[in-house]
């Protein structure tokens, strides 16, 4: 309630005539967008019932027998590399592939990609085709840069959001993408513009997979956008205020991240856009 | 309440010492079948909760190394292709021949047999080994049916229980096994004779894999059956009824579908016989 | 509050300046160990949560590209076989070696050890690399007894935590590990003491993945340990305390399965080291 004006509500430079938050969130229900996930076995679940929970429809196919030929029946494609492995990997490159051939947004995870060459490498590959929006934590963000030629600067297991600022921009003037940095306050960018989103709430980052479903929900987002390449950026913001509010609304109620995980879902289910609106933090600012 | 009497109760036209939905989960809970589940990786845990919840003792073996050789030592045998892998795919084939050749009964759930032609002809194999029970939803049964010589009606995404209806009786009595067709309201058949269960609640398809969770409860009454091949359709029945009182009552208390989750393990856990008997909402009709 | 002053609080008879646990609970909460996981599907995400709510940082890795370098990175590795396949396997066997290697503690535990000849070899196998700790059901102990060179008795589904007993102190002796035998009343020992944990809730069995996520927790205890080989009898002996007495405080407020999982997250998210120490029922037992 301290904030100023120009941190309420969604207001970019551009435009003032951009779809609201909790109006991006009502069309978000009414086309119920199928959203294809190649992505972790520890998010899966809760990826699937964040997704229903939210108004979406999730799938979660990632063999290379049919995740290719499945991106263009879905309205958004996520790709999640927590765990790992070869076979997964050649799935989630042709279903990047197909999903730019389709004109299908997607959006990348590159879950702890500093912590092997592995996962370095698959996190680069996937990134060079270009996602539609790259959303990481400060430190994934800033171990993709140093191999992308960007930054150069040292991980660090404190990585915060604004160290990984500079990198962020780096990547997303490099691969065209809206990068999403996530942290108590969160840092998106499209190279051009930079806008901050301070919703959330302290529990969130204590029940495993909300960071992962989050993924989900900004593809979920960019699905039900009759145009995502247009503001990819305006849309990604959208998502994760709303996931914000939520998440502070499952707070007050919350004894614990047992309680939170259960209230946070209940929290998006009912999540009214007339009051996201009014609850979201969302603040333009120079980059 | 307000149901005939017709619709309460299990009233089948043929024999009235059938045990009822109540006795049969209370055979359930001595018996504590073993359910060997191969499934997908979203359902797994919610799975293995509800069967716990139910009284069953569950068990995910999914490699080809011990899938096969596993199966005799459990009561009934679930395979479901959520998350299909070539690898599994094999295991599963094996683990459906085992279960024939040592006289358990298995079910099978076409999860999206319908959206790439991998999942169906993989649907589509393990459909020719003759399931006890194939559970699905109408979109599902529809896609089968198309394939399979039967009516070759349209998929739809609108798809209804009684669109898939005439598939599911063909089916039926072309691979001899029941049909389960899961929707607001169910429909099974035999091929010969037909029923419908009414129980159930609009939150429960809003929670990822209760409806891949079923198919191991109907599995785990089958288990539980002294002669799981007498009258699978009356047992799968049962199961379905017993699950849809369970939901009616977690929809009662939930405040969205995260707290449904919980209540629904706690209905479950909680469900008494008697109660049972006198909630379930089964009609025969006419086919 | 009946048990004699040798039950409560943690006396071993060698020395009464071992750390509480309490205080090692404390100890977790400030180093927040980072503990890498292979383990099965079903328990990925309880594990997680588990693990994050008792104040340490989860890391599921299992791609043999990436699981045995990464396990010098974290401070303890849990290896668990609950839905094991081939190719997993040979990335346990390596990370065990590496674990080894690097002098980090490790944890092994044997899921069904007893249900097929793969899943027995692949937990001797596993076994000989000499694991910190063994944790498993009486069932599972006895299967590895079997076969490692010890008594020899027969399985039983209903084998006891007592007739585990003699098995899991010859298993200790010879591969120089710590067997903690989990049921109604755990038991551990090292090969020459014995010690019984009485903590615990009859609803933990029922809710899945608790036994396995208990294995992370102790991991969890090993690694924020300074001297993690020094005495991991006493170290996991507090681990289970700690879990159980979570139990307990869930199940004074659980209505049955679903609502005790959701409670013991926030037990253990809760729990406070000078409570743990009032509440532990730790009884150090002649051999």
């Amino acid at each position: 309630m301290s904030e100023s004006t120009t941190v309420s509500g969604m207001q970019t430079p551009a435009s003032a005539a951009l779809p609201t938050p909790g109006q991006r969130l009502a069309r978000l229900r009414e086309t119920v967008p199928l959203v294809h996930n190649i992505t972790n076995y520890v998010a899966m679940n809760t990826m699937a019932n964040v997704l229903l929970a939210m108004g979406a429809s999730p799938a979660m196919i990632h063999a290379r027998e049919e995740a290719a030929a499945f991106v263009p029946v879905a309205a958004a494609l996520t790709i999640n590399i927590g765990t790992l492995s070869r076979e997964w990997l050649a799935a989630m490159v042709e279903a990047a592939v197909a999903a730019s051939a389709a004109g299908r947004p997607w959006v990348l995870d590159p879950v702890a990609a500093g912590v092997s060459s592995f996962r370095l490498a698959a996190a680069q590959r996937l990134l060079s085709l270009r996602p539609t929006v790259l959303r990481g934590n400060a430190s994934e963000i800033i171990a993709l840069g140093m191999h992308g030629g960007a930054t150069g600067r040292g991980v660090d297991a404190a990585d915060g959001v604004a160290a990984a600022a500079a990198v962020a921009r780096e990547l997303a003037v490099t691969y065209g993408s809206v990068v999403a940095v996530t942290g108590p306050v969160d840092l998106l960018t499209d190279g051009v513009r930079c806008v901050r989103v301070a919703n959330g709430h302290a529990l969130m980052p204590q029940v495993t997979a909300l960071g992962c479903a989050l993924t989900g929900v900004v593809a979920a987002f960019l699905g039900s956008d009759p145009d995502p390449a247009a503001d990819a950026l305006a849309t990604a913001t959208a998502a994760l205020a709303c996931y914000g509010v939520a998440g502070e609304r499952a707070g007050a109620v919350a004894d614990g991240p047992g309680s939170f995980a259960v209230a946070f879902l209940d929290a998006l289910h009912g999540l009214a856009p007339a009051e996201v609106d009014a609850e979201v933090r969302i603040e333009w600012v120079d980059c």
